[in-house]
């Protein structure tokens, strides 16, 4: 079994989901407890061995992941199902690995072939109980044919400094999105985003520039004029993180991976 | 608009929703915080005035609401537009009331028409992290065929001694289940009852029951024996509150009525 540990110890792929709302993002960070923290401090208690993580990327503060992928590495010889099982009784509330793979030397968690996140704003206030801490909302109705208009405009590879946070640490501005889709879901808007990677909040800012454009305050043919000012200020508002789920990240050499559902996706019958 | 105040206040059926994990049950008791004491609450310091609050009936702590049915007198004046809007920023998390009208003084929120109550087993654990707080699992293959040939010889009026638990404070035995479906959902089973009303755990008790059944621990045959017995330690275990939910009331007199989804069903689309 030497292809799945190192000389000294084991690596191991882990695919997890979490709920944001419970969590300060992903990246350890003082005072707050971030996934990065809760889940290594779960398999530091269960292993007595210290373990290092390496996630494929951040997520912010109240975003929540149907999927993120994670390295483990452990300074000890242990089978993939220990990982996997073990963990259950440590792992604190809302942060789940429903998959664990052992992975050779050279693997890494990035770069990502794609990331996928999906938006949604129920259309009315409040939405109801149960999808309220997973989904925005607006009062406003939306022309779903502007937004389509206004998304087109953002494909493709480009300086998103329009749609950067403060504080966003990238060494550059340059990401390429490559879909991004409006779907009118009848009781909810659905905002689907693919791109190679993402600055800090450039998802809830193009969410919340597109409502802007669906309420009529800002035109499909501003987008253009946005991206080329490079002033977050030009750009529509940032929307709440809670609406916001990190949906799927394909590493180099991803089949398909079957993923526990969400309440955003009736479980299969 | 005579028709919806008493000479001296206002009285109005409220159409609720909770999430039961963060409640101790519906009912008032010292030292946890019920849904009766925060809805209460919520419309008292919203209102500056005491109310009255008379629920259809209980749900034990932990037990989730898709539907429950409540009286709210007030003594003050006051539009059903100011009840459901104004409570929306006084309600705490995991509480929502999605329908306010305003009912005659003979209107009583007791007895129901039925009862509908739902629960939801995974198949395998631990179940998808979303629905982890909804569902309670199994790791058993369970024999559907002869889960629903015991569950036949629950129906009709009886005396349900033998699933009642301790401490109930009903004044007899005797209820009514009108109809008891246990449905093989692909990767989860989802038992469905409906009666008059029930006893304390009356509900997670029949499922425990049932489940005995279909792991094989008990046959079907046993369950006319069980009700004979009229002895709670006959049945099988009492399932876990966060898998059951209060599915839909009806009252007499009441038509068709919207209720919000839940992350079982599937929004409209």
């Amino acid at each position: 079994m030497t292809w799945l540990m190192t000389s000294s110890g084991s690596r191991f792929r882990l695919d997890l989901q979490y709920q944001g709302g419970l969590f300060h993002g992903w990246q350890r960070q003082p005072n707050s407890l971030s996934v990065e923290e809760a889940l290594a401090g779960a398999y530091e208690r269960f292993l007595k061995v210290p373990v290092r993580l390496d996630g494929s990327g951040r997520t912010d503060t109240g975003v929540h992941a149907r999927h993120q992928i994670a390295l483990l590495e452990i300074d000890r010889k242990l089978p993939p199902q220990a990982i996997q099982l073990g963990i259950q009784p440590y792992l604190p509330e809302g942060l789940s690995v429903f998959r664990v793979t052992p992975v050779t030397e050279d693997w890494k968690p990035r770069p990502a072939v794609s990331r996928q996140y999906h938006y949604f704003i129920w259309k009315g206030c409040p939405p109801p109980l149960y999808y309220q801490p997973y989904s925005a909302w607006t009062a406003y109705s939306l022309d779903i044919d502007r937004m389509c208009e206004a998304a087109a405009h953002i494909l493709g590879e480009k300086d998103f400094s329009s749609f950067r946070a403060a504080g966003c640490t990238a060494l550059h501005p340059i990401r390429r999105v490559d879909r991004l889709m409006v779907l009118n879901r009848g009781p909810y808007w659905e905002v689907r985003v693919t791109g190679n990677a993402f600055l800090r909040q450039m998802v809830r800012i193009m969410v919340g520039t597109l409502v802007e454009v669906g309420r009529g305050r800002l035109l499909p043919s501003d987008i253009p004029t946005i991206l080329e000012k490079k002033d977050r200020s030009c750009a529509g508002p940032t929307m709440p993180a809670h609406g916001l789920f990190l949906w799927k990240i394909t590493l180099p050499g991803d089949g398909s991976i079957e993923i526990p559902p969400t309440c955003w996706e009736i479980p299969l019958r």
